[in-house]
């Protein structure tokens, strides 16, 4: 297949070679359609990532080499060190470690949690893990009574009733909305400050129901938030189906207790690094379009969509500019960072050294959204720059992913806001995302591999094309 | 959840339904805008099937009850008498079976491949399996020297060179086609018409690349035809990876010979049926808007994707426009059709019937390209018809489901062309259905339950709005 191919490829892209110029000229250029040259070099980007895409193969080498690749542990290191060696293979310019301090949270050997002294269910193990950030419980665990709540409202307003107990946050993601997105911003602050709250009242420890779409057996960990004034009490995530037998098994029998164990805890930071590689733009180096993923993980399944989907974006649609020989007016930079999953202290060093580094960030596109089919882009900004951006949206009809909508960028890229980067997401059908989301079904086996190729195909043509006409 | 919700989507449909009308007066719409309580109705439906769709705990059901329901098999007769009782239990109207006489095909118990003769690899077992409608070989097998070829002109040409042999087709589906059934359509003539245009040039047997998109372990089985004046040679179907292992080993040993046993044959005709349901038009019940999809399905996998997804998908569109309350002004019709894989006997006998049945069928739409996230609907007919059902594309929009396009509709709706009814097809994302269709790999954990709703959702909108305003 691929020998019959290439005659074909070398042939559309010497076309749109010949066609599309090299930016001279076209910075700014004035039409409201896209030069009919780009259609045909999109065209030709997205033959090649579906013939000889190497998105998959490359996420393939990322989940082996760091599975598990929290900040700080050593598969993150080995990350690291992956895609710094990855990116000087491709033959990127400018290859470099950024260093950047990071969290060092590590879950701990023990985690447990039953229901136990239920006359009527006796003792019930719970799938149950830790949350990002959490302490560990006294050696000998917590064991109290159980209080469901939906909201943290509901425990403002229990205030006393839920000293000495744990609080169970069981509000699942609503069905209804239509990007799962906003079913999972509509249920996390249980997750991020049901700790909080609840210890504010004098809880002894914080349950949460996992921010999934499924109901499934694994618990989907997540970052969590302590302040300094309020106790800190131990926060697990539950598994959505046994959120849902707790719920039932409380309305059974209310004296029930949950015994919960966790000896996770958080050690001294640890030097790591963001992972920079760029090809350098051939009429204005100083201008950049940056391609943004982050490298760390989760300590659940492999972070196949969350985010190692998102490191291989950014990485083939790097080398697929450079394997069509395509010489980008302004720079095209990918930046992989660290600690987006408890810390963003990666994206704030890339901003810290951006402010002072001479170049113009024109436009950061994030993809963080799995290695799903990809459906367009979100862009912030006026309306005028949404405009500009959306006169491209024809050049991604061919493949159904030319929604171009209002909408932030990502976490990573956002620190970049104060120097008036424009911000940029990677749409991806979001389905199944939350299925699979920080938990142990976050495995390679859940991304399809042309699903995967033309995500990197759609971020390719969106930078190549930004590279040569600016916003 | 759901307790929650029954307030907000009871508020949509009284508000729908106290815009929207009954169709009286609104039959032939002459705006190009859809009126906007339809969008309010689109909305109301989208959050019933997300909310509480029943598609994937029917597919549940129909898995279970029907696997590897073949036409023929005591399977398909108890997928039809599930999909009868189901009718009953959602309180469809007219619900029968219409009796379909079917081929009745088995594979047998005996199926292998294997290279033998080889020095330099010995005895290497194949993953194989017979592609549909194959005769047997001798009880002691076929062992011959293999030829590979690309393409039945290469057979043609090969002419003499081929006698005695298995010719081995190993032309991949295309990647770089953007809708994946155009990769399968472009290939599929191998496994379809190989057995004849090999037996022509004397050779023994055919072994035909599964007509996959992924590289996997399983052979993808279908339909193959012979034709009455030339030879019925075995014909089966090899495992992508399987085809990539002999060719290598053809141009490591092109000496080597396969051994080939196949037991499957076929049976006298058997009685079956298609399952036909429908909500009678309160305006006019003698104009019908067919939903098709196929019941039965090959002996491999569970058949989810193809076409139990399809199945449920006409299920659910009719039962969420009943649990809506909606009052079709004109009769919306389910069938599910028999033997679409190996006969097409349902497709003829419902059209056969629907000539002197007194009812004009407007509009047919069928469901048999998978449980994926739909994208929207295909058209045949003039640009006319094309035109005035892309009016409806807003309503879609919420769930980027909006491309409506010009499109053949499916093959179990053909036959009814001829009665100028308008085809059309589902449509859903296409990237994964090839890794699946017609292999061990096609079962339900395949399917995802929001976007298998999904679909339903999009196929009662569209069913519901062509009753009321007519194409």
């Amino acid at each position: 297949m691929m020998r019959r191919l290439k005659p074909f490829l070398m042939f559309s892209l010497m076309l749109s070679l010949l066609v599309a110029g090299n930016g001279q000229g076209q910075v700014n250029h004035p039409a409201n359609q896209p030069d009919s040259s780009y259609y045909r070099l999109a065209s030709t980007l997205i033959d090649s990532a579906l013939a000889h895409g190497r998105a998959y193969a490359m996420l393939q080498e990322l989940v082996r080499v760091g599975t598990a690749r929290l900040s700080g542990s050593p598969q993150a290191a080995a990350a690291v060190e992956w895609a710094y060696q990855t990116m000087k293979a491709l033959g990127l310019e400018n290859v470099h470690r950024q260093p950047v301090l990071v969290p060092h949270w590590v879950r701990g050997e023990v985690e447990y949690a039953a229901i136990v002294n239920s006359g009527r269910f006796g003792t019930v193990p719970l799938s149950i893990c830790a949350l990002g950030g959490s302490v560990a419980t006294p050696e000998t665990g917590i064991t109290a009574p159980v209080v469901e709540v939906h909201s943290l409202e509901e425990v403002e307003k229990l205030g006393d009733r839920v000293k000495g107990k744990i609080v169970f946050y069981n509000r699942p993601l609503d069905p209804t909305q239509r990007v799962t997105f906003r079913a999972y911003a509509g249920a996390v602050d249980q997750r991020t400050y049901g700790a909080v709250y609840a210890a504010r009242q004098g809880a002894v420890a914080v349950l949460v129901r996992s921010m999934s779409t499924s109901l499934d057996d694994v618990p989907h960990t997540g970052a969590m938030r302590y302040k300094p004034d309020v106790p800190k009490i131990p926060a697990a995530a539950i598994s959505t189906l046994d959120a849902e037998f707790l719920s039932r098994a409380l309305k059974a029998d209310p004296e029930l207790q949950v015994r919960l164990q966790l000896n996770c805890r958080t050690l001294p930071d640890v030097r790591s690094a963001n992972v920079i590689g760029e090809i350098r733009g051939s009429q204005h180096p100083e201008e950049v379009i940056l391609l943004g993923a982050h490298l760390d993980a989760w300590d659940k399944g492999q972070g196949a969509h969350d985010d190692g989907s998102g490191c291989v974006h950014v990485l083939e649609a790097l080398r697929l500019i450079r394997a069509l020989g395509l010489k980008p007016a302004r720079t095209i930079r990918g930046v992989l960072y660290m600690n987006e999953e408890n810390g963003l202290r990666g994206a704030r060093a890339y901003a810290d050294s951006a402010r002072n580094s001479g170049l113009t960030h024109l436009v950061a596109i994030e993809s963080d959204r799995g290695g799903f089919t990809p459906r367009g882009f979100t862009v912030g900004g006026t309306d005028d720059v949404l405009a500009r951006i959306q006169r491209w949206a024809g050049l991604f009809s061919e493949i159904g992913a030319d929604r171009i909508v209002r909408g932030g960028g990502g976490a990573d890229i956002s620190p970049l806001k104060k120097l008036g980067t424009v911000q940029m997401g990677l749409v991806v059908d979001s389905n199944r995302y939350f299925d699979y989301h920080h938990s142990d079904n976050d495995t390679i086996d859940k991304v399809n591999q042309r699903e995967l190729e033309l995500g990197a195909a759609s971020l390719a043509i969106m930078a190549y094309v930004l590279s040569m006409e600016g916003i």
